[in-house]
């Protein structure tokens, strides 16, 4: 049969880690498509270094092996995706800028295949990707885009394809995770597990998107659009990161037997769906409360098939290179068949405040008699059964307790917070914390 | 485009599931596929039963609804086989007797496509019907055949494609999973466990399969042809039961910081492959320690993107019958693309008896001094490393202790022992139990 043919953009982390196993099990991975899988190309700035670090034949490399400057490098992947020998593209620059937007477009007019690693671009610019990939009838993966290693966007896309996704819930940032997981386990402050993280290479210099959920928003963006056919822009999710958790959260979390974690989250609920990431208590008995460290885990609850959970490494070199290469066998074993679904959405998509949950609400008051019973009235005040209420920290003159709510909406909470504080305004110390408990 | 006509063979637990699913999701299906997927007829010895447990119309039967003679039920099925109408027929009759193997054999050399639930047929008369799929370039679907709703057929198939699978643990039994959880949480003998079983629904009126490995053992065979390209008898395959689990059991687990467990197993290293099923000490910090009950959960361990697991429910009607929908879909969708892979496996089949595992064996003694330091130093001279020796249990004039080796083959374990019943045929008051300890 026919050779696929494959280029590479970009010999980072991931690409070069693409390039060495193509290389490195080109036999097997042929037999397997049965048909042969070639790495013609790669469009790289710095080969000399990108070579070394994974073994590479320098002669791969376009331009030979010389360092290219931008405008080259841009020529090069111009040629590329005009070349009639090449079948498939391999995106693994990154970044959401209009060069690497346009240059997918591109790729997917070209009508070559696209396997892409870019969660960010797809998440926050990826309508008119998907589109194009669409009208041309050519393969777009991105398996290696959602949790590296754990193979869910095909789990959805091939697997539960006879059944309908109910739930998902994830922990799908592993920074955020370690950083949550040390903060239980040691007892220390959000600033100390951040630096640890950083010290033992489990987050970048700059982390904002780790911390701030984003980099779990844009997955679950995408997991929204496979599961239930949704186009979310980031924006419209409601998304909550780690930043301002802290210490005694913890000791809140385990008096209610459960376990804090960066959740995402969305589910579908009488033809409305709605999604949300933030962090949430998670009780014992969920499978996600045990997950630690730099390990990502997806939850999923279909109709028919019930509980589904898959754990894996959620990022990596090789580990995300695995998945983009399963989409290479995927392309060369079945693009002449792409069908693209027509499977419409009937589903609509519903603000994560009207959701129902069962909430935790902690409280910063004085320490006067008579708080708890008018918070706790407030509440009630806006039908919100009270499941318990924490005893009194008390420190100083100041006083720290949580409410645990029955199933309401965010709606309900805040609109009882907003009461206490027009008519008692000098009754909250702060900001009163909501975080959803998940089951 | 061309739709996809599809034959039910058996209306029972899973074929009545599949028929369901098919019926309430038929416009969903056919988005999902581009092209209609269509429940065509049904045959069934029972109708009336079936359409009316699974709420289906009645002329889906072959026959218009009456019950059929077994003679009538094959002439039906032979007529669907040969049928120009019918593109895939799913098989859930059940079974490895010549009836339903020759029916497998029939539908693949008449050009259906072929999706079956039926992994003992599969694992034990599979290579023939495997080697008719390929002849015929039909497309065979076995999703179903292996751990019920897990996907873990088409994970390995199109989604560690990218990669090299290094082992398969697995927890792939329920039955008896749930026995050993119950043994273990309410400390009861493997008979009442039994009993709370059958009475629960969690074990069949006969389940002499399900507690005797061999259940397991035909997923585990699935699993080595797909993940090692092996073939493999039953007999060839190292199966032990739980069925000789002793209360006691329980307690040396506990001591070394694990969990019974009944294992499916399957590792290759240095180019040669084995396999076995058995119980094993789990130690705890591996997760399959932790799954209870009457679910699944498969641990594989990828040379590329490290450890992955998947958890599920291993039976059920309508868990299985997603699976086999998720078969039919996938065969809408890229069965006339079917390209059989061409790959060898280059790795060598051995006696799990050479392969290499830490082993706590247990010991019933007259109660004499001098047993122990036998016993130990029996197992030292065939260079077997001990890592602890557990206290002695004594009860009357008996005494029961366990030894804890570091990795050590089987056959050293089995050599051992042999000598201390030939220098002292006393001493053992019953055969020793070896179990593996599984990190």
């Amino acid at each position: 049969m026919k050779p696929l043919h494959i280029a590479i953009l970009g010999c980072g982390t991931v690409g070069g880690g693409v390039a060495r196993i193509l290389t490195e099990m080109q036999e097997e991975l042929s037999a397997r498509a049965s048909r042969p899988i070639l790495l013609k190309e790669i469009v790289e700035l710095n080969p000399t270094y990108a070579s070394q670090r994974f073994n590479l034949p320098i002669e791969l490399f376009a331009g030979g092996g010389k360092d290219l400057t931008p405008d080259e490098a841009s020529s090069f992947i111009q040629r590329l995706i005009h070349s009639k020998d090449i079948d498939l593209i391999v995106e693994t620059i990154g970044g959401t800028n209009d060069f690497v937007y346009n240059l997918s477009l591109d790729i997917c007019k070209a009508k070559k295949h696209l396997v892409s690693a870019n969660k960010s671009l797809l998440a926050e610019r990826g309508k008119s990707i998907f589109e194009a990939a669409k009208n041309s009838n050519i393969m777009l993966g991105f398996e290696a885009a959602v949790c590296g290693a754990i193979p869910i966007v095909k789990t959805i896309k091939e697997s539960f394809t006879g059944d309908s996704i109910i739930s998902i819930s994830g922990i799908m940032n592993g920074t955020s995770n370690y950083i949550l997981s040390k903060m239980k386990s040691e007892g220390v402050s959000f600033k100390e597990a951040l630096k640890s993280a950083q010290k033992n290479g489990y987050a970048e210099a700059d982390p904002t998107l780790d911390i701030n959920g984003h980099d779990a928003g844009h997955k679950l963006i995408i997991l929204m659009k496979l599961a239930f056919g949704i186009d979310l822009a980031i924006d419209q999710l409601s998304v909550k990161g780690i930043e301002n958790i802290e210490k005694e959260e913890f000791d809140f979390a385990n008096e209610i037997g459960s376990t804090l974690k960066l959740i995402c989250y969305g589910k579908q609920i009488d033809g409305e769906v709605y999604a949300t990431v933030c962090p949430m208590m998670v009780k014992n008995d969920n499978f996600l409360s045990e997950v630690n460290g730099a390990t990502n885990a997806i939850r999923i609850v279909n109709k028919y098939s019930g509980k589904h959970i898959l754990v894996g490494t959620g990022a990596g070199s090789y580990e995300t290179a695995s998945s983009i290469v399963a989409d290479i066998v995927f392309a060369a074993r079945y693009a002449d068949q792409v069908n693209y679904t027509h499977e419409k959405s009937k589903l609509k998509f519903i603000d994560a405040r009207h959701f129902v949950f069962p909430y935790i609400i902690t409280f910063r008051t004085g320490d006067t008699p008579g708080t708890t019973g008018f918070i706790t009235t407030a509440i009630g005040q806006q039908k919100i059964n009270i499941d318990t209420v924490s005893h009194n920290r008390h420190i100083k003159n100041k006083a720290t307790f949580s409410v645990v709510t029955m199933p309401c909406t965010m709606k309900q909470v805040e609109d009882a917070i907003e009461k206490i504080k027009l008519e008692k305004p000098d009754m909250l110390l702060s900001e009163p914390k909501i975080i959803p408990i998940l089951y």
